[in-house]
């Protein structure tokens, strides 16, 4: 597939200087239409050593506005990136809607190494390839650009271009061991590239193959490719953006129906006196347990929805209550700011992901993109529709990285969420927390049903199951939570003993 | 001092469930008012080992309500936190306007630890307070709150503590090798802590000490404190918000005039060869100096300010064509998002600080405050007023942590940037740079002309100079610049060798 690329094209200095200056002024016009576009742009300049890559991507320095700009290099994981999962460095890197990201070094890198070094096999990097498509199809379907460039040398080029570094005192520092490493196992880098770039070639994001050997020649064909690229994304958007719009109907009628939540037996109710023995008895369990998993550096993430006035905030305090507040953090998910805004749905939430050890209990989550922003249409069909897969996708990275998860739906019945209502207007210190939005989402309570059904129904997996809470009695729903995190705790902490 | 807190205070049950009660309806009603302030409220719980710090933080967490509150607890400091000034991990955790952070461990833990441990001298710890000062003062300056609350207890108290603490199994993990060798020194750590609560109880900041021996007790004074000093805040902002708008009148008539930037000579130029011949001596040179200062690991901020028009851009892509895009990002300063607008100004800067050997170049900076914010008035006079040694700490921060500082002031005169409006309105990829606003900005020249001159006068200290640049010609000001930033760099790594 390298072929094409080993031509040994080249082009004249005055051909470069004319070219570029028009490629220059056409760059920073179609970078004035990104700015106000919700388009994040994504530039991977990946390749072969001596390929040219830094060379490539300080001439798309000079030649675009830099503030609304990036580059982004990555070296050895730093310990706050290590405790997360593996593609947390890349998310808190990702450019915000109109703003291009240039990623020197990316999430082939390692993968690519890997292989070569054998310290993976064919399997394994296939498993990683797919990781790499579905994050890429993920922000490709958010509207994120995604331009992948590899820079191509033939051996004989790569020696003598890694020769020419050396002898120049000031690019010597170029050429590090790792490179001389490369060269000698060209050959299995090149295989190895080869059936990376074919599996991750997809519609939404293409590879462009260069040759490296001419700068001139690299930097024109790699800027020519992103003006031409941008310019047919806004394009589509454009059109798009007009479709977007017409299926922002919230609830799809095609939708199945899904009973699950009708299932629960809501009269499950838990005496005084019992609750205040079995709390006491699991608030200390899960004290030790607690303390335990922070020991073996293994964190813990709890989801929490449930229908307004469910009870999340008092039983997420029963929980907490039982921990040490430098252990964990409570996330409540409101409105995102704007910086939020500016980037992918799930970006907010990656941004909190915790350390290794530490706990984060989301007081609502992700799932707002098929629950609220569903029925009051802020999501367009395709968006909550595809969000389903997104989501478990999410979770499965981070399981995948040890991270325990337990997920809380908290269940009433309309009557009773109306007492409650009624309830905290009358108690001082509740009452900010009842507004008239509370009782407009009331009056959607069909379709938010619908919604509460088919999400559970479509991200509720085996490893990652939904935990259904009747919590009708307030005791009850919180006694069945906190025993649900010790046992889960627990049963990690054992495997772990093994 | 702390022979207040060696009484033996404590709280009987009863009284304490129904006095945690009323107090816990008192603190949400408070904590809703704040929710509308512009004040961030920063609590710090230290205190002697065993005092409770970590069950009254438990306990606040209880009562407060968890969606406009954290707690911020600090290990040993990650790589990521290491390579940067040593307030920049305190900055990343500051709570946004009408929150609450709760700090477990702070700014203080590391200097009582060391002066204890003999690592620093008195002088060295009197230095690092006066610091500590500078950044309440400032923080409580932008409308913060500042509480912090010392938790005693006296040395048989606090070995029984220990003891008790060591039998449960539930709490023998919280004792640590380092409490008992603290124990060992409870007298050299109790002199300290008198000298350190001393030298820091401000008007602004004032301690609370506690006895910690019942944390009945404890916790109900600390949270008694935290909802006075809430409360007595609030009203006190309700009635300054009145007078910050009475001198929110951005010029003050009582400025002395400076006249620096009149004595520049703007008709300084440099011919088309020598300048093509220069920068290319001067672009290699900094390539090369570069590379060392990344190799060991030395970084460096550039500011850049200057008239509209005054060619910082092409200056800015002048440097960073010298530079590998690896190596340094260019952050443009424009109006600052919603989170950003939700802290103190500085906070904004403080997130771009680079790591250990990259570069960060500020185009435009903190100087906005005493520049544009003051000019239109979004900035009171008392801020804009103070922001000079606020400015002038912030750099001394920055310089203290090794990284290399240099402050552009790009100068024009008024018939030249006239000259530059017109011909960027001709040229296709220049129109986006110029609006209307750029012509409103221009009718204030006079306002911003003592704007300048008093920034100039007021933050060019012997360590943090000014660069006056004259700019009427563009090939000698960039020359002017890329040569300066060599010299200091060459300076810098000469000063290395030694």
């Amino acid at each position: 597939m390298f072929e094409v690329a080993e031509l040994g094209h080249s082009v004249e200095r005055s051909v470069y200087k004319e070219r570029s200056a028009s490629l220059r002024t056409q760059l920073l016009s179609v970078q004035d239409r990104l700015k106000a576009s919700p388009c994040p742009v994504i530039i991977l300049i990946s390749g072969v050593d001596g390929g040219g890559k830094g060379e490539v991507i300080n001439r798309l320095n000079e030649w675009l506005d830099p503030h609304y700009m990036r580059t982004i290099a990555f070296g050895e994981p730093t310990d706050e990136e290590r405790e997360r999962p593996k593609f947390w460095r890349f998310w808190r890197t990702l450019p915000a809607r109109g703003t291009i990201g240039i990623y020197s070094g990316s999430w082939y890198s390692d993968p690519i190494a890997q292989r070569v070094y054998q310290k993976i096999d064919d399997a394994a990097l296939q498993a990683e390839l797919k990781q790499i498509n579905r994050l890429e199809q993920l922000l490709s379907d958010d509207g994120a650009l995604i331009i992948k460039c590899w820079l191509h040398l033939k051996k004989d080029r790569q020696i003598a271009r890694l020769k020419a570094l050396s002898k120049n005192p000031a690019t010597k520092w170029r050429v590090t061991e790792k490179d001389k490493q490369h060269l000698a196992m060209y050959d299995d880098f090149i295989g190895v590239a080869e059936r990376v770039l074919t599996d991750t070639s997809t519609p939404y994001a293409p590879w462009l193959i260069v040759e490296g050997s001419d700068i001139h020649y690299s930097s024109l064909s790699v800027g020519q490719h992103v003006l031409e690229r941008i310019e047919q994304h806004l394009e589509r958007q454009a059109m798009n953006g007009v479709k977007a719009g017409e299926a922002a109907n919230g609830v799809s009628s095609q939708v199945e129906q899904y009973h699950l939540l009708d299932t629960l037996d809501l009269s499950l109710t838990k005496a005084k006196g019992d609750y205040r023995k079995e709390l006491e008895k699991y608030q200390g369990k899960l004290n030790g347990l607690a303390r335990q998993a922070q020991a073996l550096k293994r964190s813990s993430i709890l989801v929490f929805e449930g229908w307004d006035a469910a009870g999340k905030g008092g039983t997420i305090r029963r929980l907490t209550e039982a921990m040490d507040a430098r252990n964990y953090q409570v996330i409540p998910i409101a409105k995102p700011t704007d910086e939020e805004f500016a980037h992918h749905y799930l970006w907010r939430f990656w941004r909190h992901i915790p350390r290794a050890g530490q706990v984060t209990i989301y007081d609502r989550s992700w799932y707002g993109r098929v629950l609220v922003e569903r029925v009051e249409g802020m999501a367009s069909a395709s968006q909550w529709q595809r969000a389903y897969s997104e989501i478990v996708n999410f979770e499965e990275a981070l399981l995948a990285h040890g991270i325990t998860i337990l997920k809380f739906w908290l269940h009433i019945d309309r009557d009773e969420q109306m007492r409650r209502f009624k309830e905290r207007e009358k108690i001082s210190y509740k009452q900010f927390k009842i507004t008239d939005e509370d009782y407009r989402n009331r009056e959607k309570w069909d379709d938010y049903q619908k919604a509460v059904n088919e999400m559970v129904a479509r991200t509720s997996t085996s490893k990652l199951p939904w935990l259904l809470v009747e919590a009708n009695d307030k005791y009850y729903g919180r006694i069945k939570v906190i025993r649900a995190y010790c046992e889960r705790l627990e049963k990690m902490l054992d495997e772990h003993k093994k």
